[in-house]
Parts: C-alpha cells; structure tokens; sequence
C-alpha cells in the first residue's frame, strides 16, 4: 500500500483522479487539502468534502488552505469546470464537515508522522505545497514523493508559454521546484495524451451510482475543450504512483519563470543537465493504453463497492 | 496600555528596540517571534531568548520562525551586527526555551484571541508576517496596527535602491504592503536621523546592568557604521508605536519592486493617491530630540528596574 | 569656443537652453538635432526651426531623428509644454527647413569631423544618441563630452522611481550610460533648484523680441509644475558646459532599470564605486545665484543682439 | 524575378544559404549586409566578401552592419561555425572590399529605391534590420516581405526556451516583429527537419570547385551538430522564397520575451489571434523532399557555372 496526500482543486479532473484513488487497491489516502484553482478554494472543500462522501472514504480528513496565489491575482477556470467546479456533475451536499486547522498544517503533520512513507500528490496550483515548505524546510525530507501535474515542456495551454495550475501560482511553483526534492513532473506533454474519446466516455455508463458523477463531468468537460476528446490531466498524476512504469521520465532541470512579459508561468524544463543535479522527473511519454485499462478497472472495482 | 507582539531578528538595533518596549510603561508585550535576517535564524532565536531573560521579560513567548526568505537566496548582515548578532554584547544564554509552534502560528493566533487590540511591529524581513498573511488573511482585520521599520522613498542603504530589510524577502514585503491593512512604514527616510552620537553614547553608562547589553552593542555599532553614529532604525518603530507624535506620517501607494535587474528589494513610495486609497502610512519626519528624550527615560526607568 | 551640438525635444525648457547656447559667446553651435519627447518629433522639429531663425543661430544645421522610442509606446508631456511644445511662446514659422539626412547621421557625421572637439548635449529622450551609439561606436572616444538632462538618484517626476527624460526611452538610456564613455548626468537632483520665481521671471521683461519667447514660455511653464516656480531642467545642462565651476559632479556607477515593474526608467546611481570605474559624473550641486547669474547675463546679452 | 536583400552572419548555414540564392534562377540578389553573430562581424563581413567573389556574384554590395547586439552582450557560436566561421571551408580571400556606408543604410536605401519590390530575409541576429526600422520606419511598407530564420514556438536551441539567433539580441528581434509588418518565421519548429543526411551530404561531392565549399562545410557541421545530421536552417528561409509551397505558414501574435529570468530570447507564437491581427507568418511544417530537391537542383546548376 502506498500511502498518498492528496492536494487538489477539485475541479473535474481533480474528482476523476480522486475516483481513481479510491478505485485503487494498492493506494491509502491519508488526507485531503484544497486549494483554490479551478474554482475558489469555497468551492473546491465544499466539491472536496461531498466527493469524500459520494466515494465512500471514511473519515479521511479534509483541510482547506489558501484561497489565494501568493502574490498573483487569481486565475480560474470556471468556463472550464463550470460554475461549481464539476461540470455537469451533481452530487449530494456533504454532511461532515472539514478537518479543523489548515491545509498546511495538515500536509506538515501528515508528512512529519510518517517520514519516508507518504507520497504527496498535487493537483492544483501548487499555494499549500509552497507555504508548507516554508513553514516546516524539513518536509522535503519526510514525503516519499512529490507528484505533481503542472507545467508542460513545450507548450502551454492557458497562453503559448504556460499551464493552468503553474500560473495561477507561480511563486508557489518556483519554490516547490527549487526546494531541495526532486519531484515528478507531469506535465501537459504526456496529460494531453490521456484524452476520455467518445469510445471512452461511453464506458463510463453502466458502473452504478458511480457513473452518476463520471458520466456528466465528463461530458461537460468533453463540450468545453478539446475536440478530440478531453485530457484528464489530474488522474495521469494519480496513475504515475499507482503505477510508474507507465510513465517515461527524464531527470531535468525546471525552472519556473516568474519574470517573463509573456511567459511568466512557464516551466524552462532542460534535459541537458551538465554538470547540474537535477530538480525534477519529467514525465516525457505515457503508454495511453496501459493508462485507460487501469483507470477502467479501478473504476469498474470502486463502481462495484459503491454500489 | 498598548499590546505589541515584536517580529524581529536580532540585531543589534532590534536589541535597542526591545529595551525599549522593556522599559515603557505603556506597552504591553505580549509575544515575540523571530526570523532570519541580520543573522541565521538560530542566533536571531537565540538572541531573543537570551534577552528575554536579561530583560526579565518574564514568560512571554517566543517563538521561531522562518529560516529563509520566501523566494530568495539569503542576505545576511554580520558584518554589521557581529558574528552574534549582538556586536560585542555578552548575555548570559538563556535558560528557558522557545515555544513550541511556529512564528506564524503564535502571530495568527495571538491577533486572532484579541481582534483590534494588538500592535504588530516587525523590525526585520516581512517573512513570517507574509505566511501569516497567506496562512490567515483575516489578521490584516485583527491587528490594530501594523509598523514596519522597513524601505525608503529616496535611497537604500543595502544598495542604492532597497533598504536591506525589505531586500533580504522583497516578495513577503509585497504580500505585506498589498494586503488590506495600511501599515504604518518607518524607512531610512526617518531612522537614519536617529543616530547615536557618541554624546547620547555616553548617556548608556551608568544605566546598571543594562549598561552591559546597550554599551557594548551601540560602541560595537558605531565602529561600522556611519560616522555620524550608528542609526537605531528598529527602535524608531517601537517609539512610534509609544508616541505617534514623534513623527509625521504621510499617506501613500507602497509598491515593492520585485522585477527590476537593479531595483529588486526598493520600495516605490507614491505620495500622489490621484484616486487610490493609501495602502501605507509614510513616515516622512522624526522629532529627533523628543525620540531620545523617549529612550533614555525609558533606559533609565529600566535600567533601575534590572538593577 | 567650446563647439556644441544639441540634441533636444523642445520643449519649453530645451527652448531656453537653446536660447542659452544663443547668448553665450563662449559656445559655438554646431548643429541641432530633434527627437520625439516633450511632444511629438514633427512639432520638436518644427519648433527647433523656428528657433533656429527666432535666435538668429543662422545655418546651423536641424536634423530630426527618431520619432519613437527604441521599445516603448511614446509618453509625451504635452500637458507641461502645451500643444505646440512651446507653451504660450508662438514664434513665426521657420522658413528654411530642416537639413537632409537623419539626426543620427548629423551626430556621427559632426562627432567624426572633429574628434575630440565637440560636447554633445543631450535635453530629450535619448534615442538619437542611442541609435548613434550603435551604428558608430567610435562617438564615444570622439566625443569631447556627453551632458545629458535626465534622471536622478533620488525620486523621480514622471512617477516616484522615473524622470521624464529617460522612461520615455528606458533601453535609449540603458545603451548611452553603458557604453564607453563617462557622460555627464545634469538630473533633477540639481535640476529642481533650478527654478525660475516670479522675482526670476519678472526679470525675463524687457529684452525686447526675446522677451516674446521667455516670457510666455516660462508664465505657461508656471502655471502647470511647481508653485515654487518651474525648473528650467535643460537650461541645466547647458550651463554646466559654459561653467563647470556651477555644479559639484561626483564620479558614479549608473544603471538605468529596464525590467522593473515599478522602476522602469530609473537611473540607478552608485555612488560607492568599490572597484569598478565610474560610468558617470553625476551632479549633486548647482550654485543656484551663478545659475542664474549666468541666464540674465546670457540673455541679456542675446537680447541686446536680437533687438 | 524576386529580387532579395540578404541579412546575415554567414555561418555555414548562411553560406549554403547563399549558395542557394546564387543557385536559383528565380531570384536577384540585390545586397548583401553583415551582422555580428555566430562569429564577430569582423568574420561575418570577411566571409561574406570571399563567398561574393567564390559565388560569382559579381558586384552586388556587401555592407557591415552592427559588431553588437543592441542592449546584451554578444553570444557567438564558434563552436559550431569553426574559428573562422565557415568550418573546414577554406575560401581564397576577398581580392575586392566591402561596399562604402553602414548596412542599415544600404537596407533603407535598396528598400526606398523599390519599393514593395524587395524580400529581405534575415538569418542572422535582428540588429541591423531593428535599426533600419528605427532609423527609417517606413521600410517596413518598401519591403515585399521580410523573411526570418529564428525563433521556435515549441522549444529553442540555445537553452530549453530560445533560439540562438533571437537570443543573440532579443529587443532587436522585439521591435522587428513589433513593427507593422507580417514578416514569415522560419523557426526551428521546421529549420529542424532540413537535415543533411549522409546520404545528402554524399551528394555535395562532384560539383566541380563548388563543392570545395559545400562539403567540409558540412562536414565539419555535422561534427559539432545532431547525429541525425546538421539542420541547414538559413538556406530553409531561402527556400521560402524561392517556393513558398514547400512550407505551411500559419498566422499568428509573435511576441519575443525580453524580461524573463530563462527565457529571455524566446519567440512567444499564439496561434489564437482571438481580434488581434497576425504579427507574423509562422512556418509550422515543411516538404523535405522538395527541399532538398530545390537544394539539390540549385546546387549543381550554380556548380556548373562555376565549374
């Protein structure tokens, strides 16, 4: 079992990889942290704490952090993940209700619990991470790994230069990829290769009340972008710790540009690492196939047990 | 009686600033945090708690907090405040240790228990108050006031720019001076005015054992810096908060570079609002004799106190 | 005879610097070259003829140069010196035009007709003076000096950091102070002492036709700067190369900022050169009575000659 | 007949490039200016003369442009172009000079001559042509199209975000395609795919004297360069010109970084005009075998000529 610490901003994608962690046999998740992203940090719990319910996982706690970048206007994506962050999506309020304290502290005492055993995976803008580093240096040492969605090698998706979650935050990018870890990235390189098709889609009926958030997210989600077919970025984060050999990756340097006119935001990933240590993994290929046989059975599975 | 919690790092002026507090009747404090900046973290703390005691501060807390700026290499000043932090002051070593918790926990919490009723005065890089801010943005609602010694609206002393508390973390300095607060700033355009001459020198003499902290650390002070004697800048902040007349403040649109190849760290002082509500509160002149008038009766009140 | 040529923006203030060089027995003008900046390069070229014949400055050549700047969108101050550039000042039309061939061309041509021999005044944006730089960087050493009205080591007119002259063309600037010669900088640091008072201006009455320029020119330039009456900025620097003896001039390192976010256009002067060479003399005092001493003298005299 | 003016810093691939003008029946060439680049311009000018008279190219004039960069200093790449700039190729000497005037000149003044009559097309750094643009604006109307080799929308070669011709001076590039024309970008997105084989390079032999250039040039190119071969991308933005159909262009906003940290030099190429009109023409693919079909063709024609 690996033991994982979700931070996320849930948003669409978010929910999908959080379905997929809980699909997962071989994952423990250990907690929940939001961030505001997608949406506002109110509306990424409140998605955060129904989708505990909707997906049965205990009492796994749920903390909220900061609802802003650390020193950007926020950016978000509702035209993306709809007004509520889930598109289509309509799930059962919940009924329990956040964790107290806040995300930072969670991720900190999480991490300090368990050195070497928990593998954090981020999903969102990388605000808490950040914030966490600073407030306690020594996590970088505790967590198992650090798996983050963000940034892209060649080309961005919210303008010609950068990622969504790297520039909403990129302060918070800088410093979680200049610390002293070395985290992988998964980047929009490989995510944009996980696209749910039409053929995909059409699997997600017929798996119980589970299909009842699968199936309209992804539609929602499949009408706002990409033709064919949208890319799921977040689950390809969760996919790379449940099973790496998916994945090709590179040791790099990423720098993250927080000073550029027109490409503040963007990853400067260098594969020529000279005489360099290299900051980061970057994920540079994804075996698409061995990614949507494993995201159908672990939803076939949680399908199942959520009746 | 005023409530202050004092962020500071220790420092040979930060010294100076917190005999003052000691040795007013009208200040109450009530926490004191520390954070690298003159020198490392661990002497900052170390002094803080060593004076703690030398100043029978009694059980007031203190505690640590960040190591390092948010984004930067660190700037230390050792040159000028001695290998120590104390110049050629000897305490005893404390005996009593830190908090327990987090600089930025005792700073939320302790606005949070008392919304309206506290000071904050930082006298060394706006690190901790920064994650503050972003941790629990609705202390800038619960401090009273925020005073900042901190910046210049005509030229730096770390370079000709930035003044060296606000280069040491300029991106905490812009988290600060954008948050919804108006803090009150107390640049080099007024502490540099408040030198120690070496006539105000020989006034430390003969103050008890106070004596042996204030001598040795001003004489210390005076051998490296300006000849004209050494400015006490983070008294200044303190002396405000015990007589705003002291000084005349001016309101203005603080903006602090963080972009600039050779402006990074200065902080761009509007006194023009045109239509902008004032996001600081300049200090812009000192009554010099009044400020010293405040400091030696208040080291004599206390220096008869420690005996 | 020390030979000038004057590359300007006129400009109410450049029209009275040129009417200095016009009264002063000890300059020899060699040739005028215009630049887009207090207004546009058509009515600077075209207010640059008129005084060419108003002064009675005979065949000296006018060249205009480049009606943008290197990198930035145009800033005027059209607000300061009226629609026309000459405030209430109306000269006849010119009726000789201007020379053939660029401002740039006339700099290079004229600096390498006579190494050694010819200060080059700089009252505008620099522009011309950059282009010139890259296209024959041996001006520097043939150059027998550059005087440039522009920026301060203090605070700024345009915006707290920037001086007119040089965020109209920050990279202009950044290209001229960088290169190989040691220029030297007339900024608002002695330029704001240079004002003219009422007491000043009630002085401009009475030189017959010259009167028709000064007079409504400097009543226009009062009405809209500083109620302390309006510095006469370009007049500066004019006056620095008929007398020296006028100004203190310290040596200093001076970078001018381009990549700030609120310090573009800021000349950042050093005034500690550790162990680099000066790039700059940089004014820090104007012997304000010899100033104006020096004016009334000129004009008095250029008056008499005009008639 | 397409009459073109070539702006270069030959550099191997600026001499196939030549080669490639000189071979093609279809086009004129008018000029020829020299840029500092891959080697100083000392180099770019002396190989530029020698391949005018190893060419055949009879009187056309040769100019020397800018020895620097207009606001970096210089980047050279001799370690690909060899000490002399042309690799192993050794060319007689150039018996006759260059041409009397600065190339900016000989660029506005070919241009003002004909206008809408000239393609220039520039494979070295942009310094020459952003200095013509800002000497004489309106060339950016006279020129029949200004065709670029540099930049990328994908990656670049100098480091992870720039190409070395940009990179080599970023503000030029900056106002060339800031300047109101719609020059066509031949970036290393398709310069990438023109690479000489073994089995082309084979095919440089038995050209008579010509291939005395062609092969150690290309040999001593493909040592330092890709082991799939060396990309021969100045003669791609010849090719352009000759056939347009062997390229796919796409519009697009060209916007060229000048303030990041790492990614200064970076062409920014957004292919959403959304209402914005297209700053460029970008080449997003390439018909190789055509390529090298003109190349080849041109090649042993110009060999047959010159025996």
């Amino acid at each position: 079992m690996t033991k994982v610490l979700l931070d996320c901003d849930p948003g669409i994608d978010d929910a999908l990889a959080l379905a997929l962690i809980a699909g997962s046999p071989t994952l423990d998740l250990v907690g929940v942290t939001t961030v505001g992203g997608n949406v506002d940090l109110a509306l990424t719990t409140a998605n955060a704490l129904a989708l505990r319910e909707f997906l049965d996982l205990g009492d796994v706690p749920v903390a909220p952090g900061s609802p802003v970048a650390l020193m950007r206007d926020n950016v978000r994506a509702s035209h993306v993940h709809g007004a509520t962050g889930l598109g289509a999506a309509v799930l059962p309020p919940a009924t329990k209700p956040a964790a107290d304290g806040h995300a930072v502290d969670l991720i900190v005492d999480t991490l300090r619990a368990a050195p070497g055993e928990i593998t954090l995976i981020a999903t969102g803008p990388l605000t808490n991470v950040a914030l966490a580093v600073r407030k306690e240096p020594r996590i970088v040492d505790w967590a198992n790994d650090l798996v983050i969605m963000g940034g892209s090698y060649t080309r961005g998706n919210h303008n010609p230069a950068a990622e969504f979650n790297i520039i909403t935050d990129p302060e918070a990018a800088a410093i979680v990829f200049d610390a002293a870890w070395v985290p992988t990235m998964i980047g929009l390189d490989v995510t944009l290769k996980a696209r749910m098709t039409s053929a995909l889609l059409d699997r997600m009926w017929g798996l119980g009340r589970l299909s009842d958030l699968l199936v309209p997210a992804a539609q929602s989600y499949a009408q706002v972008t990409e033709t064919s077919g949208p890319a799921i970025h977040d689950a390809c984060a969760v996919a790379y710790v449940v099973d790496p050999s998916l994945f090709t990756t590179v040791p790099a340097v990423v720098n993250v540009e927080t000073a550029g006119r027109y490409t503040t935001g963007m990853t400067v990933v260098d594969f020529n690492l000279r005489d360099r240590a290299p900051s980061a993994q970057v994920a540079t290929d994804l075996d698409v196939g061995g990614f949507w046989d494993l995201m159908l059975s672990s939803y076939k599975r949680l399908g199942a047990r959520l009746g």
